[in-house]
């Protein structure tokens, strides 16, 4: 759960900037998501009411072979956005509803969140905050 | 902006599966935040009070060359995450807050949003739920 972590400790990117260990972290997980295929995948399995798909329902999905589905189904396991379980003759995939969550935690806008600045409030470039302020 | 449209037209991942279609856009922007360098370069221009960063600064930032900055910064634009303006002989770089919004809304979970099962509703996996149910 390393990487869980990570995205718990990574403050929103409008909060502040990422140091270099959350980016990786970070950008592991995001990496995933960057594949139509996978993205799809974990929406069939994130929206599946009973919150557990067989691999088989998975590769019934696509026009893919089942290697190909079980490699995206390993890259989304190994970055801890799905979590897997072996019931007789079939695998069964789950949503980690923590790592989704701290994903979109890690891309709020602090501006609409409680702890941010509200939305009203004016921005000064620095040029003139610096230019108002005698030294 | 038609990347942003398909954001703003993908349900969450939660919610339901995504389409091909809106897969290979939404995949798009992760796969653009698939880099820890772009992700630090976001969050700087983010998470800047003023809301705009100089190309010079985010350079700074970085034992990287100002072309891999450009380039970096260049795929971040190309998704719609990024703005940027010419002025004299910089060039200042903005965050789009839509674009950030909408994936960030796309990866929420719906079991905490007013449209999702409520978080504290048992879930059965299907194979229990089946053991229950005589055939």
């Amino acid at each position: 759960m390393e990487l869980l972590e990570i995205l718990e400790c990574s403050p929103p990117l409008t909060r502040e900037p990422l140091d270099a260990e959350q980016a990786a972290g970070v950008a592991r997980v995001f990496k995933a998501l960057g594949d139509p295929v996978r993205l799809r995948i974990l929406s069939i399995v994130a929206s599946r009411a009973g919150g557990e798909v067989c691999v088989c329902d998975v590769t019934d999905a696509f026009e893919l072979s089942q290697p190909t589905i079980s490699h995206h189904l390993k890259v989304l396991k190994e970055v801890g956005l799905l979590t897997s379980e072996r019931r007789a003759s079939w695998v069964y995939y789950r949503l980690v509803p923590e790592t989704l969550g701290e994903l979109s935690a890690l891309l709020t806008l602090s501006a609409s969140g409680p702890t941010g600045r509200p939305a009203d409030e004016p921005v000064s470039p620095p040029s003139a905050a610096a230019a108002a302020v005698p030294r």
